[in-house]
Order: C-alpha cells, then structure tokens, then sequence
C-alpha cells in the first residue's frame, strides 16, 4: 500500500457532527435565549399590518392570533379557542374584541371572556374566563408585545433617534423582512435564526465584499473602499467605527449600532451625512426563522424603496437561482448558513470582532436572567429614552 | 419595581405544555382506541369508488390497496407485494384477482396467492402464499371492512332507517367528506382526528352559531331559534332532542343521533319532518386525518347536493382564504381544532354534555376492549337490526 | 360466538412491525454500509455537469458543492464555508477555486484557502486554513469521488468493456437516472434506496414480466421468452447467464454483470450480438434516494436514447398516474418497494437466487470493513484493469 498522499489531507471524512450554540438559538417558552428575549417588549409586525381580518402571526415559537378591535384597540391571543380550542383566525372581530365562529364565545383584547351565547343567561362563570393573551403597546409604527413574566414587565424604552419627529415628518414601518431582501414582495418572514441578521449587523466587512466588490453595488460605490475598523462595547451594545479614506479625498466615520437583545440602528445606506434616523430588529419567529422590522422617521411621502439601494435592480422575488447565484445578497448569504448556524465549526477572525463581543454580551444576560437577575436595558417604572449613537459623519 | 398591573392577568406566559387526549385519538394497530375501532366493520369506500383501477386508501392508520376485481368482487389488500415489496398499486386488475407488476405474481381478493409466473411450474407452495387481506362486504351503496381480530368478527349491523327501501328509492353514497364542507370537488379526506366530526354530532347548539348566527344560513333560517335541549344514553349511543318554538309558532322536535363506535345519523337539515333516512361515519385515515362518509336512501334521480342546503352559495374549494373567514363551517371550526385538539385545555360547559357522554361510554367501551371483552354494539351471529331514532318531528 | 371462518386466514391484523436490511441500506457516514461504500470511487455526476457554476451535490448522505475552476479543475467540497458557515452555493467559481459570497474567502479546488479579504495582509495563517474537501478524477466522462479515509485510498479501477475506444467511439455518460425511467427530462435522482436497482440487476425474470409481457415492450419482444437462467460467483461480483431458445429457432445467451460494491454491465437491451459497452452504477443519494448513472462507449453522434428501447412511448415525465399504473416500468416497480424496501417481510424464491448472492457478497465485504479488512475490488498502487463479461451472445 503506498502512502498517504499530502493532498489527502483535509478531507471532509470523518469530521463527526457539528452544532449551533444553542444558548443563543433556541427561542421557545422555557429555553435560556427565549426567557431572556421575553423579558423585552418585542416588535409584532406594522401598526399598518393589525386590522379587523384576525391574523396568524408566530413569535418567539408561539403561535397567537392578532387582530384590531373595531374600537382600534390591538389585541394579542392565543390562537385555539378556551372553549373547544378552535382557532380564532377563523372568528369574527366585533366592537369589543373577537367571537370564536363555533359556538360564539366573545374575548376583549385583554383576553378576558364577555360572552358564551349557548349557555344560559349568556355565560356561566364568565369573570373567571380568560383566553389567554399578552399586552401589546403601539410606538413608531410597531405594535410590540410583552410576552414575559407578567411581574417582571418593563417600560417600553424610547429612542433617541426616532424622536421628536421633525416637522413633515412621520413614523413608517415595515415588517416584511425587507432588510433581508430588499424587496416589498419577497418573503415576510426569512428562514433562518434571528441570529444570522443580529450578527450581520457588527459585520462592516461584508459591506465591502457582498454588498460591493463581489456582487453589484447594493448601496453606494463608497463601500469598495475596505475600512478600518473599531469595535466598542457602550452600555447595553456594540458599536462599530467604520473609518474610510474615499477615493476623492474626502473621510468619514460610519458609526452602528446594535443593542441588546435584537435592535440594531444602521445609518444611511447611501452614505448621507448625520445621525441615523431609524432602528430595525431581528426578531425570532421561532429557532429557524425570524422577521426583519424596520421603522423610521421619513418626510411624509418619501420613496421607501429609496433607503434601500436597490431601486435599479430586478426584484429578489422575480430572480431566478442562478440570477441569486450571480448577484447574492444578505437574504443568500444569511439563508446560506443554514436554519440554524452550526457555530462549533466557524472560524471567527480578527475581523468578527464585532459579532463576539455581541455574543458574549448576550451570552452573560442570558446567564443573568437563568440566574433570577434583570438582564441590562429593561427598566422599570420610569420612562427611559436610550442614546443611540449610528450616524454617517464626515470630516 | 413597580407592582404588577392587574391587567397583566391570565397572560398566555408559562402555560406549560397541553394535549391531547391519547385514548381516544390515537388509531393506529395496537392502541386502545385503534383496536376498539377494528371490533367494528368500518365503511372504507363508497361502493362505485372500488373499481379494477387499484386505488390507494388509506384507514385506521394502515396503508392498502382496493380494488375490484374483474368479476365484481371487492379486495383489499396490504399494499407491498408480499414476495419483494412492489406496491399492488403498480398492478394489474384481472379476473380472478390483481397482479403484480414486477415479477407476476397474482392474488384474489381474500389475498390468496393463484400464480407465480417465474417459478417452476408457474409457483412453488402456491397454497401457503397469502398476501394480507381484510374481508369486505357491501352494503347500502358503501364497501364495508373488518379490520379486526379473525376470531372476533361481528356480523355487519343492520339500521332500520336505511331499510327496506321503498319505492323508487335507491341507495346513495358519499365517501368524500361533503358533511365537512359540501363540496364535492372539495378534499376527500379532512385533516384532522375522525374525534372532531364525532363530537360535532352531538353538539347542537354549534347549529344556531356556526352555521346559522355566526356564518351565513347554511341550512334554515328555523336554526336561528336557539333551542332548548335534552341528553339522553341509549343502548349503544347518544341521542339529543332540540326543541325549537319557532316564530310562526310551529315547534318541532329535532332528534339526532349517534351510535358507538363512529355513527351518525342527523335528521333532514331541511327541517323535513320524519325520521331520518341516512347515516354517517366518521372514520379515522390516520390520527390527524379522517373521512366522511354518508348513505341514505334516495328517490331516484334526487340532487345530492340539496341535503347538505349549500346548492346556493360558492363552493368550498373555489373560496379564498378571506371568504372563509366571513362565512366559516364545520371545515373550519374542525379544522381549527387541529390536527388533533389538546383536550387537556378545553373547557365543556352545560351545552356540551352531550359530547361529555360520548366520550365517556367511549372511554369505557375502549377501556373494556382492552381488558379482553366485546364492546358496545358487537352482535355476533344473528343478523341485528340497529334501531335508530333519528329525525324532525313537529308537534 | 361462531368459529373462526376459514376464509379468516391471513388477514394483515396483528402483522407487527416490518423493517428493511440496515446493514445494506444505511449509507451515511459511520454505517457500516456507508463505510464500505467511501472505500471505493463512487461516480458523483457526469463530466458535463460539473461547470463553473456551482451546484449542490448529495451523496453517501453527504451535502456537498461541486464545481469546476476556471482552469477547468473539478472540485468537491463541503458546502458551509469554514469562515462562518455560508454555504459556497452562493460562492463564485474563479480561475484558482470558487470564492465566499460573505467575506470573500477563496478556497482551491482542494480545499486550500488562498485568500481572506477582509483580514490583514489577505489572510491570516492561509497555509493552514482548509474547506473540508474529496479527491475527484476524471474517467470515461464521469467524474468520480473519493470519500473514504485517506490512508486507504485505492486507484480508481479500469474495465476492459470501457476500452480502449474504438475508431469514432467516444465517452458517453448519463447521471439522470435514465436507466430508472428512461426519460431525459424525468427526475435526476430517484426516491428510494441504492439497494433497489442493485438488486435489479441480478433479476433476468422480472424483464420478461414487467418489461415485456405485464406492461408494453420496453425493448424487444425476444424478451417474452421466459428465459433459463444460471446464475455465478465471479470474482468480486454475480453474473447471469440468461439462455434462450427464441421463437424463429435462435439461440442466444444473455450475460450481465454486476460488480461489487455497485456496479452494473448490463448487455444491449437491443439483444445486439456481442460483449457490452456500458457500464452503470446504483449511486446512494442518502438512505432513501439514488442516483442511477451510465457511461458507455458509443460511436459519434449516435442517439443515446436508442439504448433503452423506449423511443416510441410517450416519455415518462409526461404519463398520467393512470397512464403509469397502465404501463409500468422499473421506477414504479421500484418506488414501489417504498423509500426503503421492508426485507424482514419478503420471500425469495427460486428466480431471486442472483440477488440473494448479491447480498451475501455485499453482506460479507461490508463486515470484512468493520472488522478493519480492505474489501473485494479496492486495489492500490498497480492500475487494474478489471474483466467485464456481458454480453449478448448468439449460438
């Protein structure tokens, strides 16, 4: 038998099973990462998207029932009828909240039962019958949920970039995962971890490889120019400091910013000088799926495609395999790392810097709620406006 | 920390996991229920859907074939050739039985092996080749198996409202579940436990809601009436009597029907008054999945579709999702119990004592099949005719 | 209680749970199939689809990426990247290897990593950063993989049948699995397990049942002559030798082959006179799905399609099911045994004698693996130049 020969090595034989890290990917009732994102008020979908048509919407693993009141109050419930268990999708929405279409059973938005029509008097015990339900609170154009511990329900924070709005201005929300895609009829929902988005966010270098020099430019030419890079812990996130030299001369800082748990605040993609003027979140559908929600301050009837950058480009819904092959963007190259990640086999580098100190970070609070604490950024009692410091500056 | 907001009551958090109730859904070879089940001929196809095409059926769990073979005789057969495992899908219906594809070998209906073309002598031991078969009989329009023990073979009940047929009648099937949906190009098999339709026979107030107040009128406007309604056992059964004043000041008396294991037997829809000319069955495909089946007797060249009283609205399968929501059925209230319903969270009140008998002679029946005696409804021998008290009855 | 009826016999209640053959149908990593399997060149797909543009690949269980650099350089590798996992499906094929869409990373045909864009000075630690890969060689238009363990790689094997090539012959290679369905725009890989088509091969019979006189004439009408049959041990392999004395006073022996562990010479299904052309091979896709593929010598500009008789029927992907159950082929009589056959319920007899050497053979070298032995058929170091008998042969 002869032996080995060198270019034998490394083969894909033998490497045994790999894994994601679970800590940070399991998101269902009861798991370490889906007790700790349920300590925060979570993004649901657009204001816009909560009418009188009941809804199915997953999050975080549940499956809930989501509609708006014909009075307009929002209201969350779990979707199989206290009754006999069908689902509310299927019910009727009414002045006071929605009726189960079997035997009519009536629920406000807080859950609590008003009506039984087939028992007598209309109802037996109806104080004490609760659809259950979580509390939802509308801002920015996001109705948000708390769907955590009801004695540990914190204040939902304000931003400082998405307030005051400025004269003309005006919130405006998306929840289909546009962020991922790009594109208004691509899917609402994307097939992998609310982690892959949550890391892409303190990952200024595949700016200048996917979004650039590998395939078109999705944003601005500027972005070809490899920056230099600082990672920054602040008080409840990461930033990034993205210094170029441009070709013309000119310099900038392009400052992001993610936050604890999924918030992440990108500047201008076109590279406009200022402050940033939105915030998006990688929200879990459940631990294989997760929705992109955006919102922003805009001038009333401003392009919403413009933010984008991908105004001249053929619509990710309407490309063919090979078309996605030749120009991928973050829907490919995030749907590319699978449902889940498997972690145990990455390589982190010096330039994921950014994305282990945001791991580590959510690691330790996660930790911290397992062991009874409050993990850092829910606040209590008193309203709480947050910095958030993502801007495009030049010098 | 401020203290808890008596709002936040009864939220969906923590609820733990809930389910289903295992002893009566379950229906595969060997649970309790499964084998409950098998004590009883079961109705497996309508009698003109069994024909020398081999078609693939799927029931109580089990995988088979039916056919019917050249001279008229129906066969059900395990679907894998028992000498290499080709499905008897693949075969050819001939006179005496069906044929396998791959290497020839024939079967009859009772599963008895007649050839083996490329042994010696066209078959080795021919006698002792038996592929597995179930008996089938045909009775009022339906084909009727025994899935049972050999040795606990019941004979196949009679019912008094199905016979003797009277003049100009004749006998009209239904295997597709239009009791679910009234459609006949809807799907044959609902997804959902064979539980779901068993319980909705005995539960007559879901008629004033669901398919009168809530919906659109699917049957009469005299349904609007809410009624006033009686439980009783009968010998192998349930019944219900309704009793409605209705506005033009007629009262009637709505007696319904249902008989252990899966038999049902709803009075005219129309409000016709008299006794009931049909039964129906509810009988498992599999756990999560069931069939509808009816007979009735007919005057000849009757609409089919004028029983189920949906001849004037859009049929099912043509309505957007949308359009389902506005005028719901029992599709949908069944359906969105899901694949099975989890029992353990249910909440029954006074108007479902019905469906609370049911279940309990069930359990019992099952409980005491599975302590080796013969339940409910078995007759072994002497032909039985079932008595069944079904029907509209105006004072 | 009356007794048992006779025609009570057989039926399929209380049958019990059936199982396939694990030790010959499990093929992933680890299993002792899967393991005996990796020790030795599987055909991966035809030269001609292997192009710079990327393309997923199963095999063996096994998710992988092929491609071919601009230098016209096959590749294989594991598809995740090592960076951070996104998978090169989405890469870009270069003149040195196939390039990360995320970060950029370029990795060689073997796996090499070549370049790292965004790290200082283009990478960090290069020489020892590897994409986990398999030797490819190029042969009689099939590129052929090595996935077994690197100390044990043998030289990629020879058949005297493949050459040398003739004045105007050329390569001819097939990886659609035309040999299951004969139909060019039917399904590239099959939906059931290696086993079944290798077990094929040694069965003469089911050509004169299924091909010829239960379906229409799949290739000539000599086959209904239900043929005499021996069937011998070769050297790492079975072969037949199918004798018939056909009508018009011909006499003619038909010799196949099948070689360990997979491979299959069947004769001219023209029943053209002379030693076979052709070699194919039953290639495990995962345990419930195949890949059939074909390489023959075949003179320049010689219609493929004439080699499997079917030219004049309507193509496969084209039949109706009925049209299919009217007149089935090799893919319904092989789906048809389901995603796995179930072996613990089928009952060889005389006319399966072939394939029951088959397994023992497979059975034998799969344990020989195991127990750390080199099975029949690898060689290493010396070309082997291994002898095909098939053939047509008229006395």
């Amino acid at each position: 038998m002869s032996a080995v020969p060198p270019k034998l090595e490394g083969t894909a034989y033998g490497r045994g099973p790999q894994h994601p890290n679970d800590l940070l990917t399991r998101v269902g009732p009861g798991t370490p990462c889906g007790e700790f994102l349920r300590r925060y008020w979570q993004p649901v979908l657009a204001g816009h998207s909560v009418t009188t048509r009941p809804r199915e919407v997953r999050i975080l693993g549940e499956d809930l029932i989501i509609f708006r009141d014909r009075k307009g109050r929002p209201g969350l419930l779990y979707p199989r009828c206290m009754h006999r268990g069908t689902s509310l999708f299927w019910g009727r929405v009414e002045d006071e909240g929605i009726r189960c279409c079997y035997h009519g059973w009536l629920f406000g938005v807080d859950g609590q039962c008003l009506e039984q029509p087939c028992e007598p008097n209309k109802g037996v015990n109806l104080a004490s019958a609760r659809q259950p339900w979580y509390p939802l609170e509308e801002r920015y154009g996001l109705v948000w949920a708390y769907m955590g511990p009801p004695d540990k329900m914190p204040v939902l924070r304000r931003f400082d970039c998405m307030e005051p709005l400025e004269d003309g201005e005006t919130y405006v929300a998306n929840d289909a995962s546009i962020g991922s895609h790009g594109d208004p009829n691509g899917p609402d929902v994307v097939p992998y971890s609310w982690l892959h988005m949550n890391d892409n966010i303190m990952d200024p270098f595949h700016v200048q490889v996917l979004h650039s020099t590998f395939s078109v430019t999705h944003f601005v030419r500027e972005f070809e120019v490899m920056p230099t890079v600082k990672f920054e812990d602040i008080d409840a996130g990461v930033i990034y400091k993205a210094y170029r030299k441009l070709d013309d001369g000119r310099e900038v800082d392009r400052v992001s910013t993610w936050m604890i748990p999924n918030i992440m605040s990108v500047p201008n993609v076109q590279l406009v000088h200022g402050r940033s003027n939105g915030l998006g979140f990688s929200v879990p559908v459940d631990d294989t799926h997760s929705r992109i929600l955006f919102c922003s301050r805009q001038a009333v009837g401003e392009d919403r495609r413009r933010g984008t950058g991908l105004s001249n480009l053929k619509p990710w819904s309407e490309m063919s395999i090979e078309e996605r092959q030749d120009r991928p963007g973050d829907y490919e190259a995030q749907a590319g790392q699978g449902p889940i990640s498997l972690h145990s086999e990455e390589h982190l580098v010096t330039s994921d810097r950014g994305i282990a100190m945001q791991r580590r970070m959510l690691e330790r609070e996660i930790r911290k709620v397992m062991d009874g604490g409050d993990p850092l950024g829910v606040a209590f009692g008193a309203d709480e406006m947050v910095r958030v410091p993502s801007g495009n500056f030049f010098r």
